[in-house]
């Protein structure tokens, strides 16, 4: 079993990593110099030409949007191996993806959307959730693969599922978090204690990851360490209203929120940790959500 | 240390019956029926009239909104003792709660709002977690009585705070709930399966209590038990929302859940259970939220 | 037929001032220096003190809110002749209007809500639209009193109806508005010519008085003309959505408008002209919405 | 100088008809039927086979949507003459049309987007209003052209500013009739008479095309004459929602109301007259919006 891995980013690159301590490996990401100290620290080689994938079994991706998959698969195609799988854990598009697909489909090449949850702790242990769309045969082949950086496989649907889940998943968290911020902005206005108000709502049927971890980890302490950034979010949330649209299922509140993602990351920096779409809640409110005694980690959402 | 407890609702009759084990306890309902029965099934004294209150240290309320805990207001207030705590565990109304407790001090009684979660479970078990608004002192002297039926008490702010954080609690539930609904609406029109992609997500950084409790419990389960009633739900939002307004605080996903909760209140039915909101998104979209296999569980928020 | 007229603004100054030319009218304002100025100006009298309404037939109030006319209610009430009529043409609140009109009526005295429209051109040229409130009697006694200032009187329902209406109109104004400049921002952004789009905007389906005067005489001239505040827009759309819950009419667009409004108060300023909502927009944004060449002209909306 | 006009819809079809008075006019339609229909009651030629382009020197296509437009494209590409313009009076994509002005530039010929407003009459009466977007140049040089069925032509900017200003102008006829539709039906259930109300507020500030003539002509008659079907204008605000995404203008009321309408178009129907929006908001406040005396007009918006 013969692998290559595509995009050595915060989360590839400990997935690679994983990757290359259980299977033959080769890696590429565009700037060469991240491939060659991927190969020196871990037991993977540098993909050097795309050629070298005429005998790869099944190729990761791991890109930032769906429009970086598609350049490579430009590139790539003429030297994929008929049978092989092509496995992308980009957090992409489904409607792009099944274009994706097809066209591997005409080269023997089976397409999985399988993009990952946990975060860079999650690759770092490999300890992430996939959550994988396409062919029962070919998930189940991908399976063994999978595990070497993965603790939980989760098959929800044809091609585009696993994207199209981890879209709306991004957007619950886009609003758990941003209403989240609604609600703790009204209270610090009237003098409540923010703390307190967490630990009751926090046992409380308001409960979210958002008033649970993001907002007392992240936001009180005024830290927003930039692991996922807004920008991001915002893409994310722009996919999963796209999703929306294309399954004709009305979402008035995903509808909104994907507009007040873009006019966050407009004037609050779309590099910012996506934690940071508060600061927008904080100006129009004119109050800052702090508290001295906030439990501080970084430890990634 | 004298009790008396007024309302004996689905929450109030085991509250005040925890409370009958530890304190000389007396009862008031609207329908007197109700207060004999609680007097025959636990060690308390029906309060026949409400000059019986001259004695009393401790008067609890816990009725349907702040409209009612005025209306007792105006009929007890000549008989309530200088120096009594008056703790409302009514999911109320923070602004005119405020109007309640300065009529009360001006008769030298402290008026604390305590609204409760956990659910009718909680309130049987003896294990609510109470947010707690106004003075320290008058806090710490109501805490040993509220150990009778709460396993936490948080104090969270002056007089109203309570109110209000149970207010920004149940927005929050009625968000995270409708926005979840909103995805799996979506994903359920792609083909997606809805326990696999629940069962990632509830890994993943967009999980809620509704995600991960309610929606598995009650909707895919299609049993809506009616423990929490859609109308006091939208009621709650209202409140949300005009604890946002008094503060200034710009809230637009808080605005248009208020909205869309009056809109499937009027067409689902207020005395539905709150997580039939989703059906209002059925509708819209022409699909059911189902799964052969979901896990059936009854108990309460 | 004896007329006060009370709350001499921007309003009511000029209305007064054409009511003095046909009644026997007294003035009153909070800083009396205005009435004497008014009564300088124009044939009124000065209302000295309130007792001075005893034979008062025609009592005209026209104040920020309803809270003032609240407070002039408590002054005056001893004062009051039975059977006069109290005209209130403040931009109120049709709630709290009811609870006036009650207590007035145990004076025998008959409330009737008349807000006016048509700005301080209108009200200087006495050629006001005035929607009324109240019962039909009533209504046709003050008619040719209200002709003093208004070129149109619409009798719209009972009383409470003319401050509902006013307050949906300034509704519609309000998204009129902030749609109007969403649009533009985003055409602006693409590099359109503005007042050519407005130009074929203007005879298409999607005009309305936004488009057709506020945003080429108050916007694109960057003149933003104050006659209107944006303060009390936010205030009169807090309205037109309590209005909209006391009705029971779920209304998504009213409730998200009404919480930007309140955002455009908070950061572009209260008493900046309404029209400078979008400037909001233009911070998300980054981009000005302006023409050389377009219209210049103050004259009210 | 030679025309052919591809679209013989309800705009189409007097469009091609005016056109054809004035120059020589190919006609054609995906059902063949309608072309022979046209050419026997207008000076117009059937265009048997695209060949039949090889002379042409401007090519009309009015269209459903951007899709029949490029499926056009690419039956007729191989026939275009060098140095044609192709005038698109779809109401379009902006995105899509610059793949087709690029694509048709490779091969000499200018695409021009040109979509029109004023309806069926403004068709059948030569008196449409043309938003255009294209080279200076080539703007000119259609101008005598489109004057065979347009009273006024403005040049709004560059090749997809039509189509865009087309779908801005369309989202705000979206946006201020569901507005106003919710006002209504505020207003209707507190009893208010509406035929008075829109009287007042359409010499007010809160007035627009759709409470001019929309709403007393469509709804209060509950005549709703299918001119433009919901479903189209769903589509349109679709397209503003996507222009306003593609400009990183944050647009809050932009995409309430896309979602919004497409849950319209899925309860009320898609081919329903656009003004059957406010059925949605009627069944949500259980009302309906009426009125025995409503003007009776079926002219088109």
């Amino acid at each position: 079993m013969k692998t290559a891995f595509v995009g050595l980013g915060a989360m590839g690159y400990p997935m690679a990593g994983h990757l290359g301590q259980r299977f033959d490996t080769l890696v590429w990401n565009r700037t060469p110099e991240k491939a060659r100290k991927h190969a020196a620290e871990f037991p993977t080689q540098v993909l050097e030409n795309f050629s070298g994938l005429r005998d790869v079994d099944v190729l990761f991706t791991c890109l930032p949007t769906t429009r970086e998959v598609s350049e490579v698969l430009e590139q790539v195609l003429p030297f994929l191996k008929a049978g092989a799988l092509w496995v992308d854990c980009t957090s992409g598009d489904p409607v792009k993806s099944l274009d994706i697909a097809q066209k591997l489909s005409g080269h023997q090449v089976i397409y999985l959307d399988a993009p990952v949850s946990g975060g860079t702790a999650g690759a770092i242990n490999g300890a992430l959730s996939v959550m994988i769309g396409g062919p029962e045969e070919a998930v189940q082949k991908a399976q063994p693969v999978l595990s070497a950086f993965a603790s939980k496989v989760v098959h929800v649907g044809q091609v585009g599922s696993g994207h199209a889940v981890k879209a709306i998943n991004n957007m619950l968290l886009a609003i758990n978090l941003l209403s989240a911020g609604e609600g703790l902005v009204a209270l610090a206005k009237l003098g409540v204690n923010l703390e307190a108000a967490l630990e009751v709502i926090n046992v409380s049927s308001g409960r979210s990851n958002a008033t649970q971890n993001l907002i007392p980890q992240r936001v009180l302490t005024r830290e927003f360490p930039a692991t996922f950034a807004l920008g991001l979010l915002a893409k994310d949330a722009g996919i999963a209203l796209d999703v929306s649209r294309a399954a004709n299922a009305p979402t008035p509140l995903f509808s909104l929120t994907e507009s007040l993602y873009r006019a966050a990351r407009d004037t609050v920096g779309a590099s910012e940790d996506h934690t940071a779409v508060v600061k927008m809640l904080e100006n129009w409110a004119g109050v800052t959500l702090s508290s001295p005694s906030a439990v501080k980690d970084r430890s990634s959402p």
